[in-house]
This record gives structure tokens, sequence and C-alpha cells, in this order.
């Protein structure tokens, strides 16, 4: 096996080298562009299921609006199409004609579904409508970080309104509550949730709620998104409702979207020295099984002992694989480490005489069972051991590479040190948050819910300031 | 409520009225495109839910392929790009600048995902190959019909390369056979199942099989078609193999594919002069609950024990809805028939007091039962029994239309007589084909596999031909 990139060492080309030997993905023929295979795609299958299920739990309920969008109404809303019009891909010819109008290939969705709101939003009784689709989204890119970085990604975007702005906030912040949750309790990702700065926030958007986690490189990855469009395009679009004493109002809105990126933020933030570290609830494969044998005479005991273990994972739902392949088992063991997957189970003619079951952690642990017929149940918790750890992992390193800072001199001394997320009092400022880009490459990434109520002293300024934390971003 | 047009003396109409009305679709704002809505979309999570899981039962795996793709691949197998240049939309501009070589939006996948086959497949081992995408495909129409004919739709396609021409044959086969069973078992649309002509078959496949059924305007819609691609992409993008003998070749492949427009087909197979029929495996909403009172306290009494019957329900799995909205039960009772559901429930203070179920069926039927705890049991027969019933009589239907012709003479009766589907024997030429289609508008739709051994004197021509079936198509 050739030698896997040192990830702490050479980041971009560790993940460049485990997401196509992994067989996650391949570059497609268009810059910019990614190939999900199977087993990669089984991680978005995953976030469809769960994710998906959380969203309908909300009674938010799925849709599907064409992917493209006449210029003209991307044009609707002024500080939207000043965001996105850079990066957008347009259909000109079609039917072997030139187009009238350029059609723009869905950057997000906003304008598209807000012009059919006012044929669905008559009265207060229509609201609130809820509404999410899955579907490709185009933003123009060069260059393809797998997953992180690519023109045409996948997302669900959900688009809600309401007939008051605390029903559109309260929206927001069960958004982001949910993606939240689906981070931690199923990708293992911690991040920081809170508000975007004004010079960060969604193109159009009142506010914009992030969560901003941390790739094993140090730099800060922004996930998922969650915003507050106000009335901002319900006056472009003109969505209005007669209210409960006859006068009509226009909606308030909220727009969300969770993407493909994010399985790009897992990958880094859990990945180590052997290749991937899937955690066990997202794993495509939990369990990888491999047989050990010299003779045939062996091969048949093995293969009689795992009909029945093979039996017992598949009652109880667990995914696993029985690699049967031509390589050394040694071969095998580094193959599935580096794919990632989170236990293995070795059986050789000892054990299945002994009916023993010998696993090993991707993390390195041994565990051992007797082989009986509600061991399932250890074997689950076992699972679901290893994907705490994974969590508890990428939380120390989320924490131990987070450092307060109070002056300019000590967001130096952090850089130097080595620290990834500088957290200080920040007067919120367009202008100085550029300033500080350019010169140390940072950006203000959030402003954490969890220290939303405290002032000082801004760390350059003196004004008073919130607590923010500043990063290098993907 | 206004009056539903009339579906067997204007079917365009009626499809048009019912599909906007009952909330399944809206128009896109570009030429060609429709809107999934809630209710529609609904029916396609249920196809790719059913379909997708009988896909991979049967071993494929997911992937996500690129939307675009470079018009030079389109190009590098002949027939294909003549049969889909005319009708591709290009995007030539991106992230503000002009694109050196124009961008297809994906009229299919074959080539982007062949191109990428050599890096994948090198040995025999590496076959079969077996792979699906949902995704959503773009072929430029001017003219919308809802579901029917959209210049964007959804649909998923499978992608197999193969060791041996048998190897693709046979998956070629279980396609067709896994589309019918689902068409049928879900659906309740019958079909003719058998080959395309010469003339209709896909652009560069060496045949394809198709599944026709027919519409209630007497049109026979195509639904879903699956290819035998033979040796003809893998000599364009150069996809080979080492065979067991350690000699090269090139795989055999097949690629099969179900779209929206599916629906469709199952929309227009069971409509009536109140609205769309929907079997109850795929109806969003099995049963529509009408809660029927007067006073404060009579509806009191109705949600008391409805309490009971929708908890009952729900744990049985089946879909249903309680209209406690402020129209009159019989607009109610007009406007969920018009929506198609399966089973209507009326319950008042009457039925409160006995614990009766009284159920009217989308058909017409009425059926009572005592409410006790196992007679959700009943429900899922009867619900059963009209899903058997709505195929019925679509199989009645398809083979009352359905005529044999052994003459041109008997052909101009058969259309007269207002038969839709004339099946004569016809030896496959393209040429003719055209004359046909100029003279009566008809078109060869499939020579169906269950009379495929017959043979006979051309209806026309009196060479020997095979069982055909014409139709005017949709």
């Amino acid at each position: 096996m050739e030698k896997i990139p040192n990830i702490y060492e050479d980041f971009s080309e560790w993940y460049q080298y485990v997401t196509l030997k992994a067989e996650l993905a391949d570059y497609g023929p268009v810059k910019g562009t990614m190939i999900h295979r199977p087993y990669g795609f089984a991680l978005w299958k995953q976030v469809q299921k769960v994710l998906g299920n959380m969203i309908e739990e909300d009674e938010v309920e799925d849709v599907y609006f064409p992917m493209f969008i006449p210029y003209s109404f991307l044009a609707a809303e002024k500080e939207h199409v000043e965001g996105f019009a850079p990066e957008v891909a347009m259909v000109t010819q079609a039917g072997g004609e030139k187009l009238d109008e350029p059609l723009v290939v869905r950057p997000t969705s906003e304008t598209i579904m807000y012009k059919t709101f006012p044929n669905w939003i008559h009265s207060y009784r229509d609201l609130p409508l809820k509404i999410n689709q899955w579907c490709n989204i185009v933003r123009w890119e060069k260059r393809t970080v797998m997953y992180m970085r690519t023109s045409e990604f996948l997302w669900q975007e959900g688009h809600t309104a309401h007939a008051t702005r605390e029903g559109a906030v309260e929206d927001v912040m069960e958004s982001a509550k949910r993606y939240n949750r689906f981070l931690r309790e199923y990708m293992a990702v911690p991040g920081y949730m809170g508000y975007k700065t004004e010079g960060e926030k969604f193109a159009g958007a009142d506010f914009t709620v992030t969560i901003e986690a941390l790739v094993r490189n140090k730099k800060a990855l922004q996930i998922a998104t969650s915003h507050l469009l106000g009335q901002n395009f319900a006056k472009a679009f003109n969505i209005s409702f007669l209210d409960e004493n006859n006068q009509t109002q226009h909606v308030w809105q909220t727009s969300w979207g969770f993407s493909t990126r994010a399985l790009g933020g897992m990958l880094g933030a859990h990945g180590d020295e052997k290749g991937l570290v899937l955690p066990p609830r997202m794993a495509p494969i939990q369990i990888i099984i491999v047989p050990i044998f010299r003779t045939e005479e062996d091969r048949v005991v093995v293969a009689n002992y795992l009909a029945g273990v093979e039996e017992m994972f598949k009652n109880a739902k667990i995914r696993f694989k029985t690699d049967w392949g031509t390589g050394t088992p040694g071969w095998k063991f580094n193959q599935w480490e580096m794919k990632g997957v989170p236990l293995r189970l070795e059986v050789g003619k000892r054990e299945a005489e002994a009916k023993q079951l010998s696993f090993s952690t991707r993390l390195g642990k041994k565990v051992g069972y007797a082989m009986e017929s509600q061991v399932y149940k250890e074997i689950e918790l076992l699972l679901e051991e290893i994907q705490a750890e994974i969590f508890r992992n990428a939380e120390n390193f989320l924490l131990e590479n987070t450092v307060d800072i109070s002056s300019e001199k000590e967001l130096v001394e952090a850089m130097e040190s080595g620290k990834a997320m500088y957290r200080a009092f920040f007067k919120d400022d367009t202008k100085r948050a550029k300033e500080l880009q350019e010169k140390y490459k940072i950006t203000p990434r959030v402003i954490p819910f969890d220290t939303i109520d405290q002032r000082g002293p801004d760390f350059i300024t003196g004004e008073e300031g919130v607590p923010t934390i500043f990063a290098k971003a993907y």
C-alpha cells in the first residue's frame, strides 16, 4: 500500500488522497465538479434519510422547483443579485435556439420560489408555509476541493413564510438547532452556533445563523446556515396576506440549507494518519468482517461460523460487509482502516471453533465477546461508544484550538502558537473585518450564542463589543 | 365548486384542471417547466422509496454524477448525439466569463458516466458494475403538459456494465420486469411490455424494451424504458477489461430509466368525471376523515371519538388526514374526491356515539365497520381491494381498446370505431412506419413479449411480420 500523506503536515494532500483512494469520490470532467461514488454517496443518503426525517417531523413539506431561473428574477432583490451574480452559470441556448432571456442555473431558489408564493398565500390561514427541497445547486468554482468547494453541489433548502417576525425568528432558531443536533449526534461534528457578522451574512437576509466547525487543518468550516429574510423578499416579490383583522401585510420569511459541504467537514474533522474515521451512525459499513484462513478446510470452517454471525448482524440492522477478496489480511486491515470503517471483525479458524468475536475499533481498541444470540446488543453499545469517542476527540480538538484574545498582540501570539479560533470582543464593522482579513487572513466566523450576552472592549478599538470568533476560513 | 371539465370529451382540459386544482403542480415561469407541489411531490417520493428499494435489492448502488457534460462527450457516440443534440440546453457563460467549450445540461448521463468507467473497470472481477442515480434531466420543450412533457424532469437512470452480452441482456430484462412490477402493483398501471422498433429505440442502443400504457384519452404513453447498449459506447469510450484468460475485451452495457412522466400516466390512466383516482399504495393520503357537526357540543363528541380512530390509523401506518377546515361537508367531499383520495371516513355525532366507521370509497362503494381495536386490518384489506379494482378497471380499458387488425382497411375501421391500440403483424421498417405516421398519426409503440413468437403476414405488404402494437402516442 502506498503511504498516506501526513494529515498534520499536509492536510490537503491527505484529504485528496483519502477521498479518492477510499472511493468516496472522483473528479468530474468539468473544472470544479465531482463524482459521488457509491461509498461516498451513501453518506449523503444517510443525511437525506435522517435529516430529512427531522425536517418532515417539523411539518415541513417536500417540493421540487425548476432549476432554471430567469435572470430578471434574480435581479429583483438588490442585495441578492449582487451576492450571487458573479458566480452563476447561465444557459443561453436551448433546443437549437438562442434564448431571449438567459436562464440562471439555480445558485439557491429564493427568487423562483417566492415568485410563486403569491399564488399560494392569501390569508393568515395559509401561514406558516413551510417547504423544503433536496436538489443540485450551481455556484461557479474553478478549483475543486471534494465536497468543500464544488461548482455543482447537493443540498436541501428549506423556505418558510410566517405572519409575524417572531414566527420567522423562531423558525430560524428551530432550523439551526436541528442542524446542530444532526451534526453533533450523527456526524459527531461539534461547532460554534451563532450569528454571522453583517459582512458575512446571506445576500438578502436580515441575519444569518451559522454553525462553524473546525477541520484538522485548523481552518473553520461554515457548515449549515439559517437565514431570517425578514420582509426583504416579500416586498420585492409582493408576497402578502390578509391578517385576522382583514389588513394586508407582507409575510416574514426564512431560508436554511445543509449541503454536501458538511460531508467534507465530517471527513476533515475526524481523519487521522491511517485515513478516514467515520462515525458509526453515518458509516455505510459499520463492521468489516475479514475472514482469515490458509486452507480450503479452514475457509469452510470460517464461512460456516460467519453465516450465523452475518445473520445476526442482518437481523440487528447493523451495516456490515464481509471481505472475501484476494488481498492479504494485513492489506485488507489497512484498506478498511483507510476507508474509516468503525469496527473490524477478524475471524480465523480459532475464533470460529471457540465461537469468539474479536473486534478492533478504528480508534485502536481491541474488544472480544463470546458469540451468543444477544451479543448484538453489546456490539450496538460498542458502536455507540465509538460514536461518542469520535465526538469527544473532535470536541477536544475544537476547544484546545480556541483561545480568548484581548489585543492584536495576543492575536499574533495565538496565531504563532498554532491555535485556530480566536475569540475576542468585537464591535461588528465590515470595513475593519476586511482590514483584519487582509492583514491576518482571518475573518469573523461567528458570534456564538452561548456568550451572546457578554460585553467588553473591542480587542482593537476598545469600543463595546460582543464575543466573536475569528479564524481562517475554508 | 367549479365544474370539472369532462374527462371523456376533453381530456386535456380535465388533466390541466385536476393537476392544478388538486394542488399537485403549478406551471414554472420558464416555458416547459413545472413546479412539484407537496401533494404531487409526495407521489414521486413514493416512487423513490419503493422503486428505489427494489433497485437496491438487486445490488445496484446509488451514485451522483455532475449535471454538466462537455459537448464533445455527447458527440463521441454518433447515434447518441444525433438523437439528443436538437433538444439540449447549453451553458455558455459561467462565473462572469464565456466558457471555452459549451456545457450540455444532461439530457441523460451515458456519456459523462462512461467517460469515467475506464477508471473503475480493469478486470472481470470489477464486473458487473451496477449503478443508479436519481436526478434532474433537461430536454427542451416549449409546451408543458404537467409530468408528461416538461423541459426539466426527474428520473432515476440505471447503468450497468457486464463481461458478456448475455449478462447485459439479462439485466435489461430484469430492469423491465422491475418497472412492470412497480407499475402494476403500485401505480395500478397495466401496459404492454416488449421491444421498441428500430425507428423508436434509444439513440445509441442495440434494442430498447418499453412498457406502453394507455391514458384515458386513448393515447399510448411510453413509460419506462430499458436499453441494451451493446458495445457501442464501450467502443466509443474505450471501456475494456481483462477477462479470465487475460484477454482484453470491451464491456457490454445497459441503461434504464423511470421518470416523473410515469406519474402523468398514472393520473391519466385512472381519472374519472370527479377528478383524480389515486391507487392506495401510491396515495399521499389514503383516508380523508371529514368530521360532521353543527354545535360545539357535537364537535367535542366527534373530536373525542376521532382521537382513538386517528391513533389506530397512525399505529397501523395508514396515511390519513382529518379535514377540520371551514368548508361544508359536501364541499369537502367533492374536494377530496377531486384529489383522488381512495377512502373517505365521515364521522358525525351518530357515528361517534354508535362507535361506527362509515367509509365511502373513491369508486363509489359504502362500507361500514364497528370501531374496535383490530378493525384496521379490515381497512387495510379494503384499501387493497380498491387498489385491485383500480387496476382491473385500467386493465379492462386497455384490453377493450386493443384490437387485432390484418389490413389497412381494418386499421381504418378500428380507428373509426374509437379503439386505441392496433395489433398487427408488421415487418419492422422505419420508412414504412414513418409513412403510417404521416397518414394516420400512429406509430409502432411496442412489439409485445407475450406474442413475440408469433409470425404472420405484414398487414400491408404481406411479408413475414411479428405482432406489433400501433397507436397514437402522447
